[in-house]
């Protein structure tokens, strides 16, 4: 089986090595794949984006590892967590918040207080090798993530909410990640749009300091724009969600957008 | 079976990620292995530099994946080849360029348009994700490269020409790449000089500013050199090709030498 | 079987590339796992704290290929070593030396004099691709460590000597590591202290211009040190090593300590 590992701890230490060990010691016939080990330290929303958009392409059954936890060794609770036929574990802090969301329905979360596959003693400032791998290893073998804890449904989510339908018909969503070019990930998916907007479709997205009236099928296409000027425009993102970015420049500065902020889609008139 | 991915994405973002679970939602069994996600972005022939340089340590069966992608949504053709027991996928835009000229007769290429493995939507930025890394999972559980379009020749070759035997018995070659040292790596393997050069044969090499007639086996061999002046040598390299070095500095700086630059290996009188 | 990747190399290069290729090219099941490539550059010190650090958490029966050879191509001997259930490939030059520390009785080091499963013709300047990684294929298929050269016993070890227990009853060790935090990681395991010592427990440290009196179970106490003055203070780190640290600053720079100095703990009434 596949095991996952996203990480801020960086590569050039041991701890990612030692990690992979211990899911492999315990399931020494385990896949180990790194997503990364680059999220920015203790930036758990972005890893939490990170792990959003990479885990659906992995098969059925895949363990996904996240650990960015800047609270280890101060009692917050570990966390396995079951959905859209994947597994997850990790600190509950927030990291799978992201997936949580995607997951939707059929979302079952677990608190992990079964110790019994931990690696002894526990370190308490290294959860990812003594807590977080081996138990990814276990669940790996097929250990059901109902015998490691109690269900819960008190879990950390993060502070962006979900996309939600206006009674006037617009929709109200957040920016879930900037990246390094600048540009705006939303959390909106197709389905949360009005069928008339999309690709080409009339639309209307009030974003931070401006609006954005473009929607762009190719990155491409913005390049022959005749007037030259930087327009930021819409366009569904590698990673399935509504992005907005500027033509070789950073939309997040043209529009003074920060992760979290909140855009709204307007209906338009049609 | 193993896959081998090769990349210009780095390793923080989702990418490669998302690429290594698009191979194994394919064949869950397979091996995926990084070569590099570092190839500096963009950069074609550094891409197909690097994997000339890594393929051949390889099995034979092995799939390679190669994404230095500049053109992706703009229409550029996608291929899949097959030489020297190996199987690549990926752009048809030269990063295979250099394994064609190193697989020689036999060579096969494939220009890929069977949708039937891609992911579905297909990404216009993403084609790693979608296009390359499935039919990669594909191969590598059998699926045969003719299945999957239509053979072409005229597919993308590198702008260097393969080493030339001239008239006079000199032979014309390329600067291939320039490592960060500085190192001018040419495209000259040792069944390309006449039986007479080599190590410590006699031999003078045309390159750039300069002309170098000293040939080393070791490296620390240029370390004695009496006069202490940074003379450039020439050295089979660790990629099995000619390189011209200068001990502790840049033998591109000293020589004037960028990558692509002809140079000429001329007989000597023995 | 698992083998295991430490190197100097970056991952920017073909030679990590390579090397995966020569492992799986003698055992194409082998599952290869990245330790790091990031040991700073010749740094066989770092490489050997970080193998020692991540090691102990595979299975046994791990293969464990360390390449920072800095003597590559200049006659020094190559070995492999047996200990603690896993296998070791790499250059005599001390990278394994933490390794052979740790393992203790039972260690077992061959010169590796066998050329059967070098790549050929054996690069001068590569030996990690036609040298090592094969030879770890191999391992992991099975060949025993007896048929691939003579056992020696003057094998290259680190400067730092072990742990030593005085007569007056103080122990003396060594900083065998200062981390990018300025942590000083020791060569002192718990079964090194008396036994009055540890977590709360009275001691006392000489370390560089200063002494250590502090014994701390969580990072996280210091914090709440009320009188906000930096005081360095000892914690079992979670390479299960003790280390001297500051909270929130570099322990090294504030008490003036190098890798290799050594310690001094002392006994304290009680």
């Amino acid at each position: 089986m596949i095991v996952t590992l996203l990480t801020d701890f960086g590569t050039a230490d041991y701890f990612v090595g030692a990690m992979k060990g211990a899911v492999l010691s315990v399931n020494p016939r385990a896949q180990v794949i790194d997503i990364t080990h680059e999220v920015p330290a203790h930036d758990v929303e972005a890893g939490a984006f990170t792990l959003r958009a990479a885990f659906e392409t992995y098969p059925e059954g895949t363990v996904h590892v996240a650990v960015v936890d800047p609270g280890v060794g101060s009692g917050r609770r570990a966390v396995v967590a079951r959905g859209g036929g994947h597994l997850f574990v990790g600190p509950d802090n927030g990291v799978l918040g992201h997936v949580y969301e995607r997951v939707g329905s059929g979302l079952e979360v677990f608190q992990l207080t079964n110790t019994q596959f931990f690696r002894q003693p526990v370190s308490p400032s290294f959860h990812g090798r003594d807590v977080f791998a081996p138990t990814a290893g276990a669940l790996s073998l097929g250990v059901a993530p109902e015998t490691l804890g109690a269900p819960i449904d008190d879990f950390v989510r993060l502070p962006a909410p979900a996309p939600e339908r206006e009674a006037d018909g617009s929709v109200s969503a957040s920016v879930i990640h900037v990246d390094r070019f600048g540009n705006c990930i939303t959390n909106l998916t197709p389905r949360d749009l009005p069928a008339q907007t999309g690709a080409g479709g009339p639309v209307v997205i009030l974003i931070g300091d401006g609006e954005v009236r473009a929607f762009r099928r190719f990155l491409a296409e913005e390049g022959s724009d005749e007037s030259g000027a930087a327009r930021p425009f819409a366009i569904w993102g590698s990673a399935g969600l509504l992005e907005i970015s500027v033509f070789r420049d950073s939309a997040a500065r043209l529009l003074g957008v920060r992760r979290g902020q909140t855009i709204k889609v307007l209906r338009t008139v049609d």
